[in-house]
């Protein structure tokens, strides 16, 4: 029984808690790890940290994510992991909605996915090694009301991960989809004292993709959910 | 034990086998219907049999859709029924689909959807009646190999289906999502005489649309799927 | 596009206003009824209103339901219509519930099922013609704290009906699985009349049970959800 | 960031590859294992190996599972962690079927574990601690032709573990769902060389289930599905 190794990867959508979580957690693994933002600045404490490397990168744009791959297989090599937690919502009630973010939020979480899975994927297949990752919420299983872009948006970052798993796991790349119920402990955003652990850690969610990487290939997992124990669902 | 009572529809992404069956039942019906399309001049048959209205729009642009509201508003009043039928898509290796393609599969599928059925509620929550349904596919619920831009355009507008059943309906309006397992018979896709029933009969699907408009509001359907009884799943 | 024609029907588990509501309502249509309960003295009125015939049964019992479909079988022929909704159910802590009352929420709710449907199967394949219908709640597809055992013999029914709709549907036999998701309207279980159809009116349930029956077979339903319009899902 | 610490684990429907694989691992990791199967004879090489502790017990009879439960408490103190493996099956054309063992399937497959959880949960509440583990199938979340009985039985096993999850969680006992989508490799089940990693390598599905009891509270999991790379789905 074999766990695949990994050499370095990608974070799409740093500057979150769990981008760094997990940023920390795989270079402390041995990877290198590059972290992407359309804004580098606020990453520049981490990569201090971590000796991560920042990269800038409108996530929604096919020329800069092609330029991003391309400057990442020339400095450092192509990342054999690939995560993408970007995402972008919008809330109110259905007809007050903006259709430009509307159309921003389905840009942001599912086809900046895509770009980047697919710049990904044309690196790992050859080599036919590699695994992709993707942040899903609750809202990627459940259309809450006053929330109809987030899910159009988780929605289909589910389907095109479920599609790929499909796709690309027989020719050897890893692809896995988690479904985040509950609100990421942050700054700002901290458990009440009185209610420990009622916000999802972010070092605990790295964890699990940790150890969903490192996971033989005869026993993949493709999606897993993951909540506080309080959290009703 | 009352149904409720519809009397204009707009159907959107008229052309296809479904959406010329379901302005024949809606018209035999009684309800005046309006015939969305890119372009009409493929419409003026299924006008002439039927008394349909036929109008130009893109679902994609939010000022043609606007527009196609307000024209309709001003010439038959708004409708109560609006269907959402329009979807593209691309196949092919993931590694080989164009951006722009994937990127216009949800448009088209999901983001059209959008600004339908926004403009839609608009009109019905006032009255607190109305109907907005949406066609889905078993892309809606499972991405296939090889077709990861029909179904994050499927997911997204499952997303949008649910999202929207949550918060319209305790106001009045319903909304329902048609999981159509199949393919649909047409023009230059016929059952082979040896395997009758095959493939869906656009007519026996606008049946069970009609049927979900016709039910009383105690008992209201948000998901139904359909399909051939040979078909495997 | 032709819609099946059935002949008579068997509903199990009557008494219950949905089973009363169906009675009605497929009599109605023209169909022989049979209504089976262990009890069938309080079948009685239901009977002398609609020209139903009663037969009492144990479903939980092999020995049973064999006879029951030997009686029908000769004083009026085989149902090509057999409706499943008995259903048992235990609530309360987990570790308080007894288990013989859990052993029964299954036996009665998912067993009784399976024995009904069989017999129900063996007199259909022989002319490819038949329909089997279960009657689902929320607790087939989301299992609730408190209960367990409901749960369990409903997500079990839901399995039953799943498969038998994977194996009967491509020999002629249609199997629907309807996820009633709410309270049902009912004797001392009415609306509040200042939030009127707030429950299911088991006649607006009925009905779609009698348009999924009409479906052609070109276009099948084998799962559909219902729910009052001010339910929250 | 916490992991949960687990002293002993109890392992139902020993045997099979994956209780073995368990056993080893949990040893390793240094808790105290009992296996619990009917025949304990088979177990003495494992129980030999390892240093667990084999039980005799038929899982679906009450009585049976109170006195191993006392047994352990008096023995070895009760157990923080119990899995529940066991299952029956039955395959063949719906009408074929024998009924007492699809009662039987769905006995063995999901009362034992609703017997087994009860008697776990009964222990761990008072303490707030513990972990009760379900394994289940694709069959849990599809229902195959010509294998109902096992989609009655695992589709029911989902449903407990779905409501245990929702009540127990959020008194401190992790509750998951494994749905293991694949064969698993052991004695007379061996992978075709040529095509390497095709059935689940037990070992590998047991290194998550140990993982899974690793996660801190604030990010369990409840439910997550585990196939060979090369495995359709």
């Amino acid at each position: 029984m074999a766990s695949p190794t990994y050499k370095s990867a990608l974070i799409v959508g740093a500057g979150q808690g769990l981008s760094a979580s997990l940023t920390r957690l795989l270079r402390k693994e041995g990877l290198a790890v590059s972290i992407v933002a359309r804004d580098t600045a606020k990453l520049a404490p981490l990569c201090a940290e971590t000796g991560g490397r920042a990269w800038s990168c409108d996530a929604q744009n096919e020329t800069e994510v092609q330029r991003l791959f391309a400057d990442i297989d020339r400095e450092q090599g192509a990342p054999d992991v690939v995560i993408y937690n970007a995402s972008a919502r919008s809330r109110g009630p259905f007809i007050e909605l903006v259709p430009a973010e509307v159309q921003r939020a389905m840009q942001v979480t599912a086809f900046g996915a895509f770009l980047v899975a697919q710049q990904a994927a044309a690196r790992m297949l050859p080599k036919r090694h590699g695994a992709i990752l993707f942040t899903g919420a609750s809202a990627s299983v459940k259309g809450y009301a006053l929330s109809a872009p987030f899910a159009m948006g988780k929605f289909a970052l589910r389907g095109l991960a479920q599609s790929l798993a499909r796709e690309l796991a027989p020719q050897g790349i890893h692809v896995a989809h988690f479904v985040i119920d509950g609100g990421i402990r942050g700054p700002g955003h901290n458990d009440d004292p009185a209610k420990p652990d009622t916000l999802l850690d972010p070092d605990a969610i790295a964890l699990t993709y940790l150890n969903i990487l490192r996971q033989p290939r005869s026993a993949w997992t493709w999606e897993i959910e993951l909540r506080p124990w309080v959290e009703r669902f």
